[in-house]
């Protein structure tokens, strides 16, 4: 198939859009790819849809390959739905919601877990049935908080959700490998390079969790490697318990600390005013650190906690949700303080010169909590709970006892792994698949239940898999560019060659033409820049930022009998004879493709 | 490729769906194609989306031939697009309307003209773009007060809009006609009955439209047919105005009528008590009925006006609503009746023994209206503006004047045709396509201008070109069925063969799997019942009700070799050798697509 820019609806544009920050949104829209209509929000030029049906394509055939069967389920679903299992006050504000014309309320569908389930219940009813695995490539609604990165956080986007239904146990296993298969499958045909770690299940709950990451410095997610190769998200490590720390430490003293609300100035104040009982300079880890949070518990009450970290360390807020789960943690805000003042800010510790001051058993009756690395009988510099003040020799399980030990503080290079296999590397990264055992939890919510081979009936287990269709052609492209723009791999490219005429002279164009003509005779889709009265620069540069693998060149040289090839990968451009470019060019595809 | 049943995502059901009213939404529920999911709102199983798919490929093709590109706009768009162009109004309750996170407001996508021309106005500067013919194949989404017979009234639905963009009136003249042709083409390949007809351009605005009807009983469009072939829709039908009627009436005389608010009362009351001048009974046709309906114009105001139209024939409100139109058109509520107690509900007319009582001009002041059929000088009976009364002599444009003639009353079979070429023909039927003549309308409201040849800013005239994807689906299964199930065409079928094996003995089983391997090596798409312990007579109900128009038994004569092909459309059924099944069946079948 040939299409011809002199009429191709696609204008290249010089300046970067304002809103973008990453170089896959800038591109696809300079390109001409995507055009944005809303915060999150994007329509598909013809170049755009092109390279979305590839990606699509490659899901499809690697779906079928898992024995998982197409459906298409609305995006307008009964808010009823989500009610049934929870999960309409779990996404919150997460979820468009809207009513129609008699009052009877929407949502924009943010998952199907609930839909599908619902299917299967009504239509099958014996283990005879399953396993059964079916799968929908359809769009998809987040309210975002904050949509960024173009395709990379989008508020409507594209995403392939399968679901499993299997008897038993053993049979989810087998479902949740094959579809974990197809997404190595899946990846390596996108040529996105993936880490699989351990996830935390999340609103979608359920049993085990893997994601598929994508390292990239431009991913929301950080994860860890360890030397075994073992790796995880952040959310989900795992810090080794530190043994009690033996001896006998001072009492508490409580000193003046003026102007030391931050670590920083209470280090800095330590070094100036008080030796070091080893001899040495204070450091931040020698101290403990209150981070105020307030947790939305399901029910929507909010309750305020405070969580004691080593000061060296900033608090990760996504570690805390996992802790907290099901519960919402937020930053306190200066209105919680202000309802809470026995929390006297900048100089909050667990303990007073009149006696422990934090956790369900003290006078406040506040919740306090420990990052899990913090040992017992371990000694820290910490808050006195006086403007001014801080104590030292406060000493962990003497002085105060915590209500828990939670995963709180960031995860660093060189923390130990959790899998013992010593100090481990972290990465940003960001999500390109995720595949869950769900379990049980929501056909036990929605009543899907089949008869066992003893005639008894059981309830289904599930498992739910996600691909961000959108998203991961967003990092395809952000994987795959230079400073001159986009260099899609031949899967997903929206053609496979761009021939470019130049010049004033019919020739080059009857000779982009016909070869044109030959290549799309051999099954390639092509790209012709037939456009009169453009300059061969600005041609070049079109070319370059769109990003079609191949470009023959008919210029100057076709006087001569000749076109260049120039492959966008590595810039290398070679004369070749007219009558074989297309042969050329195709024997030069055929040998990367192989 | 082949699926089988033993596997395959589908049940058939016994029961119709209990909402159910029409033979598309029975069928395609019960043979496993689609569930409701919300009122108007469905999802696809495998069957149902190998079907739209098809669908959707032949509108491509058209498409592409017509040389239109294809695009993918979102379902989610601000409000303000339609503000801008006063359609959030005119869609009025018909369109779903949200607000994200911020208050941001939103609409899901009912219709793409704003969308589209604000990216041709962002990317396209000159006449040398122009023409531009974009589509898309996209879910869109509708309010509807009434959804109803399945996918025949949805409110999430699949359609096909296609956009063009001229410089010149010839211009859009040659895109229309481009889309025009187009559309024929895939009526014919769908197989769908259609009849062209011109059309009210309704909330569109613009100047030229016309609609593809697919006449059935189903329909909700009524149209009519004249002996030229010339076709509308009614609400386009131009009565021919009746000259003046000559001759001397006596003056009105007002008469008792005691209980006839109805014109059935009314005729009784006359044939009993008053004799007809020219000695025949009275029908209704003597009488004017008094119409009352409430105009929302578009500022909101709300106006109360009464129709005069023959006692014969009932209003027709569709048609009201063109006359009237950008109003909307409604009956008069009861409690619109009590704002205005001038009208003597049943005893309505536009004359009173004390002058005329309706018309601008008259005491009430409320406009009124006649039908366009009612000549000057015409004499009526009708209401006397007191309760049990009536008139007698009312001539028009001697006793009253009426504010203007308006296309309000139901046209019949055998009304004199508006291009003069005899009596009409009229029939039910459904849009399945619509072809509007925008003009400058868009491009006005929303600034999209270009450079002519003279470098002069020129408005750019449009064209918008839909089709309804899931409905014109609906409509080839009601118009391809039977008492036992569906018969699709081989152009959508959802697969092209239909492998039934039968029976207890493996030979069967071994047969159909063996045929079925050669029919997908010759690139057909194959069903394979292979499911154990399911009775033949199961099988082939199951194989009758899904519809697929080629069956292939491997049941008993395997044994003696044989295997009997089965055309679903005629119900022929032929035995032939194992070895030949597949030939025979291929060319069979060519010889039905030839």
């Amino acid at each position: 198939m040939i299409e011809r820019l002199s009429t191709f609806f696609v204008r290249t544009l010089r300046e970067d859009p304002v809103d973008a920050e990453v170089a896959s949104h800038k591109l696809l829209v300079r390109a001409g790819y995507i055009r944005r209509q809303a915060p999150g929000v994007f329509a598909w030029m013809p170049l755009g849809l092109r390279v979305k049906r590839r990606v699509e394509e490659i899901i499809r055939e690697e779906m079928r390959a898992a024995g998982s069967q197409e459906v298409l389920f609305p995006g307008l679903l009964p808010a009823d739905f989500y009610r049934a299992t929870n999960r309409l006050d779990d996404f919150g504000d997460g979820i468009f919601r809207l009513e129609d014309r008699k009052g009877a309320e929407y949502v924009l569908a943010p998952t199907h877990e609930e839909a599908f389930t619902l299917m299967v219940k009504e239509l099958y009813s014996s283990y005879k049935d399953l396993p059964l695995s079916i799968y929908q490539i359809q769009d998809k609604y987040r309210d975002e908080a904050r949509p960024r990165a173009g395709l990379l956080r989008g508020r409507e986007f594209t995403m392939k959700d399968a679901y499993s239904f299997d008897v038993s146990d053993e049979g989810l296993e087998v479902s949740y490998q094959q579809q974990r298969d197809a997404y190595e499958r899946i990846f390596k045909r996108l040529g996105l390079d993936y880490v699989i770690v351990s996830a935390n299940a999340g609103a979608m709950g359920g049993s085990k969790s893997e994601e598929f990451l994508h390292p990239t410095e431009v991913g929301e997610d950080t994860f860890f490697i360890a030397p075994s190769g073992f790796a995880g998200n952040v959310e989900t490590y795992q810090s080794t318990p530190r043994p009690a720390v033996e001896g006998e430490h001072p009492e508490p003293v409580v000193f003046d600390s003026p102007n030391t609300k931050s670590i920083a100035a209470l280090v800095d104040h330590l070094n100036e005013h008080v030796e070091h009982p080893e001899g040495r300079e204070w450091k931040a880890a020698d101290t403990l650190k209150s981070v105020v949070v307030v947790l939305t518990h399901p029910d929507g009450e909010e309750e305020l906690v405070v969580v004691g970290i080593p000061g060296d360390r900033e608090a990760d807020m996504k570690r805390l949700e996992t802790s907290f789960q099901p519960a919402e943690v937020a930053p306190a805000t200066e209105a919680d303080f202000a309802k809470n003042p026995a929390l006297v800010k900048g100089y909050i510790g667990p303990w007073s010169s009149e006696g422990p001051v934090l956790g369900e058993e003290s006078v406040t009756g506040i919740r306090f909590f420990l990052d899990a690395t913090i040992a017992d009988g371990s000694t820290w510099v910490t808050g006195a709970n006086v403007s001014d003040r801080h104590a030292m020799w406060v000493t962990v399980a003497r002085d105060f006892t915590a209500d828990g030990r939670v995963e709180a503080a960031e995860v660093l290079d060189g923390d130990p792994s959790p899998d013992g296999s010593g100090p481990i590397r972290t990465a940003r990264g960001t999500e390109i698949g995720h595949v869950f055992q769900l379990g049980r939890k929501y056909a036990e919510a929605l009543g899907l239940k089949v008869l066992d081979e003893n005639g008894k009936l059981v309830t289904v287990t599930m498992g739910s898999y996600g691909i961000g269709v959108t998203r991961d052609l967003a990092l395809v492209a952000e994987q795959n560019h230079d400073e001159r723009g986009l260099v899609w791999p031949e899967s997903v490219a929206p053609f496979d060659v761009h021939v470019v005429a130049t010049g004033k002279n019919q020739e080059a164009f009857d000779a982009a033409e016909r070869i044109a003509a030959e290549l799309s005779e051999q099954g390639l889709e092509v790209l012709v820049d037939d456009r009169p009265k453009v300059s061969p620069g600005v041609k070049f540069s079109d070319a370059e930022i769109m990003g079609i693998p191949w470009i023959i060149i008919a210029g100057r040289g076709v006087a001569d009998g000749e076109v260049e090839i120039w492959r966008r990968a590595d810039g290398e451009r070679e004369a070749v004879k007219i009558d074989d470019a297309a042969s050329e060019l195709i024997s030069r595809r055929n040998a990367v493709l192989r």
